[in-house]
């Protein structure tokens, strides 16, 4: 009944079954119920278990085919033993399945065996299946959640641009939970674990043409079919940056992938040629994945790799600097009319430059005029603003001023503010104004490259289809 | 009256004045005299201002050589032009000075001459002096405290190991402020801004002679003279470790730190080859300052460059391991009585080796036992411990285990938790077991691969001495 292409029953179902539904405390089959509540999904939800009556006072269902009218998406929390014979019996009643259960390929020979029967039974009935040993499919907009981890523990990110293809589900939340307190907007997650039949081609292939997605963030520890990826990932990025973190680079990670999701991961080289050949940006580790998707969350490019930096500290305004020049941003000296522009707004004998610093005379007013006449004309791409909370003229106001002249420019506008719990009881005010905050210059010069190579990627074209 | 080498007046007074001080709200003078009340200073405080009859209750002086018996250290709190005049007028009265006022050599040629005459009357009176343009002293122990930054915004430092010496104010004040969010112990932070009499080669001797200082991290700009410095260095780290941020690496930096505090930053190359000399560890920008004091506060060496990785996030476990190869870190496969030792905590067939995955069968009894076992015997140098609380069996009691568990070793282990609220919530269990924790995988690994370059440079001696 699957049409084999159309992943739309995993991402946007109109019913779910719950394969192994109880509830009896510390359930997986539980937690997965109770995140379907709690994330407002509006569809049809059906607990499947022969044992029980009813579920959380939902009728119970004894089999997916006894389901009238099937069901677009079954979750399969029980022993991988007895998926393969549950997932047959459901037949044409079924769309969609995600497998949660793990002891399949990652963990021996009884395993690989039982994921090749799933594998044999998806490719005959079409059913499209995501995992095993995986978290499956978080998406905002529908309210659609199988990640087991209750809402306490996990804290899911509000409805946004990103979205996120991760081989790893503890990857996954993870991310997500960081997301979430940042404040960054996400729509679709999906953890795809070993990987049996949904890839992560498949899931470029439907992010790409899914209007709620404006950026992709991958997760990987190796890939399925090299050239399949690469010719998803080279359409995908034609239409909206895609960012790649591949892990398992070296000997001990690559062991270590191969434990956790039976991962060969291969030889770095080959994926950084490959990410160059399709556009893709690539990550270089966790901070570099979480900035960037915070990058992705503002929805702004930039338009080439010139930073402008204002601060009130001078020590982390050099600083700042050095990790742009690290990093392959340019930090311009100014022109002569913005050094003039800027020097008026300044005693005289103040000393302008790039980077800026406003000093311990810094004042909200000050710190707010410096940034809008730095954002007039053509002197940067990217802002990164780096405010220290010491000058005793600094009020809370700052981030609504400086919000304001951000939203009144369409270049990006990044927050850097490090120090201890005052600061870090004010990075709120600035998740407020829509501005993403970092903690240290390094991940906040992170970000801007970013952005900076989001910028070249989408302006210069996004590489060779395949 | 000061004896030219001694800084004990400078670190340890017995008395302070206030030099300019008033109780109008908003000046800098009261804000140091709020300091020095708050950090619990013992000894006398002497307000100096021929206009005032007393402040904040104080009897208040009109200049520092109507104080009797004389005054340890002054701080100046003054306009620029008015500082040689009043330091030239306490004469013997005087041991020591610090001048936070701005408006000296970083400003234009004015500034210079007066920079000149301070560096003169130092010489000639023996006078020491930091600043000026600096925030001068802290010292947890004496309750010093000349840092004019009140301390609702700027939280201090726990006493313990750490000293700081920065040649940036704004840079010693964030640093302060994390490190006192971190938990970790510091000893002494100078801020010696412009530097004209007390020079980072001083201080280098001083905190190499001071048994409260365990270890030392320095911020620097610029050096006053390259040869003082390395020889210095050498003898500090001969007898403590010695980290220094070196920053205007770069043509933009270097541009930055000119306007900052007049200094010409020179080719890093030079640099690098006088940390190696002297045995100093080089931080590579801000992350890992913060991540070197973190580490330097756990007063424990590593012995060498192995780490082994306990987690129950797999994929947090590969990026630990990538990271730790990028740093120069070595991730040891496990030896067959290890992998025995370990596979009886487990099922049959469960995949033990470095990184370990507890996966989210993860409780806090497995993950104390993991840790006991990685622990005994000689497999590792550091323990890298990455907890992701997302298992159901963890609980709060997991840090308390840990701790247990670590305090039982000499070997470091330092804690790594990404994630959202319900993670950065609990960062405070992890601190008040006494262990490092870090919110990403990178910032975990940076901090040990100090602890391993620490181990590296003490074990192999400290290198030349010049």
């Amino acid at each position: 009944m699957g049409n084999g292409k159309d992943l739309a029953p995993l991402f946007t179902p109109g019913s779910v079954a719950v394969v192994g539904a109880s509830d009896r405390p510390g359930k997986i089959s539980g937690v997965i119920m109770e995140s379907l509540r709690a994330g407002g999904f509006k569809g049809e939800v059906y607990p499947v278990n022969p044992t029980h009556e009813t579920v959380f006072g939902l009728e119970c269902r004894p089999s997916i085919s006894s389901i009238e009218g099937g069901v677009d998406l079954a979750v399969f929390a029980v022993p991988a033993p007895v998926v393969p014979g549950l997932l047959r019996e459901a037949g044409d009643s079924l769309r969609a399945a995600v497998i949660i259960s793990g002891g399949f390929g990652e963990s021996g020979p009884e395993g690989e065996a039982l994921e090749e029967e799933v594998r044999a039974i998806a490719e005959a009935s079409g059913v499209r299946v995501v995992g095993p040993n995986c978290m499956g499919i978080f998406n905002s907009e529908a309210g659609l959640d199988t990640f087991f981890i209750p809402h306490d523990k996990l804290e899911r990110p509000r409805p946004g641009p990103v979205s996120i293809i991760s081989q790893s589900g503890s990857f996954a939340i993870t991310a997500m939970a960081e997301l979430a307190a940042e404040g960054v907007g996400v729509s679709k997650v999906v953890s795809y674990g070993n990987g049996v039949d949904v890839s992560e081609a498949d899931c470029l292939d439907f992010l790409a043409e899914d209007a709620s997605t404006g950026a992709v963030a991958m997760y990987m520890e190796s890939v399925t079919n090299g050239r399949a990826f690469v010719e998803a990932a080279s359409r995908c990025s034609a239409a909206k940056p895609v960012m790649a973190l591949k892990v398992g680079r070296h000997e001990a990670g690559a062991r270590a992938a191969r434990s956790h999701t039976g991962a060969i991961t291969g030889r770095y080289e080959v994926y950084r040629a490959a990410f160059a050949k399709a556009g893709v940006l690539e990550a270089g580790g966790y901070e570099d994945f979480i900035g960037g998707c915070k990058a992705f969350g503002m929805e702004r490019d930039a338009g080439g790799g010139r930073v402008a930096i204002i601060t009130d500290g001078g020590g982390i305004g050099v600083g700042l600097a050095d990790a742009c020049a690290d990093m392959g941003l340019e930090v311009p000296s100014l022109d002569a009319g913005l050094a003039e522009g800027l020097s008026a707004l300044f005693p005289p004998f103040f000393p302008v430059s790039n980077p800026l610093d406003l000093t311990g005379s810094a004042t909200d007013r000050l710190f707010a005029d410096a940034v809008e006449k730095t954002l007039e004309g053509d002197f940067c791409d990217i802002m990164i603003v780096a405010a220290l909370w010491g000058p005793p003229s600094l009020t809370d106001g700052l981030a609504g001023l400086i919000g304001e002249r951000a939203a009144a420019t369409d270049k990006p506008v990044i927050i850097c503010t490090p120090g201890g719990e005052y600061s870090r009881a004010r990075l709120a005010l600035w998740r407020k104004e829509g501005l993403p905050v970092f903690s240290t210059p390094e991940s906040a010069v992170r970000a801007a490259a970013v952005l900076a190579r989001k910028g070249a990627a989408r302006g210069g074209g996004a590489g060779g289809g395949g």
